[in-house]
């Protein structure tokens, strides 16, 4: 088998196929929770550059978690992965969804 | 030692000890949802009749993982169970979080 790619393509789910209960639970670990607070204010950011304390294959595991759950974009650029948060369409799928978990988020102490 | 109560005592969260991702973590999953989703426009309701296929078992321990997030209230009254949604205090902590949480549910295939 011939290995063509680096990595293995990034797979996104379909707008429409955006689970609420993959959604939540991607949301109920403190440090997923950490990456989407970050990208809720910004448009895109590179892999190693986020806030949390965990090792990298940690890390990797919560970002597939995120983008399984449709919660994150990533995109591969020259040696760099670039995630993004899929805010407009999960607003579209769950109106207030993403905004609520974000305000309760800000009211804990892990935000603060 | 003497065993004086047929069973422990159910203990609840004090509403701000309610953790954000214990509440995301209890509402990941399609049974407790509808549990919450079926105490949502009733004061409240005794243990076996909710909507529900799953085992005596596994009812029961969606329901401590509900009461020790702080979403349910559970009390005995003669032989029976009777739950409750904390809704007015989870509101209180987390300001509408339970609603768009609800609402977002009411959006997937499973509450149809």
């Amino acid at each position: 088998m011939a290995r063509t790619s680096r990595r293995a393509a990034l797979t996104h789910p379909e707008p429409e196929e955006i689970d609420l209960f993959d959604v939540l639970h991607a949301l109920s670990d403190p440090t997923r929770m950490t990456i989407v607070r970050t990208l809720s204010t910004e448009p895109e950011r590179a892999c190693g550059t986020f806030p949390v304390d965990v090792a990298p294959s940690t890390l990797s595991h919560h970002f597939k978690v995120l983008r399984e759950a449709g919660l994150i974009h990533q995109r591969e650029e020259a040696n760099r992965r670039l995630t993004a948060l899929r805010a407009a369409e999960l607003d579209a799928r769950f109106p207030g969804l993403l905004a609520a978990v974000l305000a309760a988020y800000d009211r804990t102490p892990e935000a603060r």
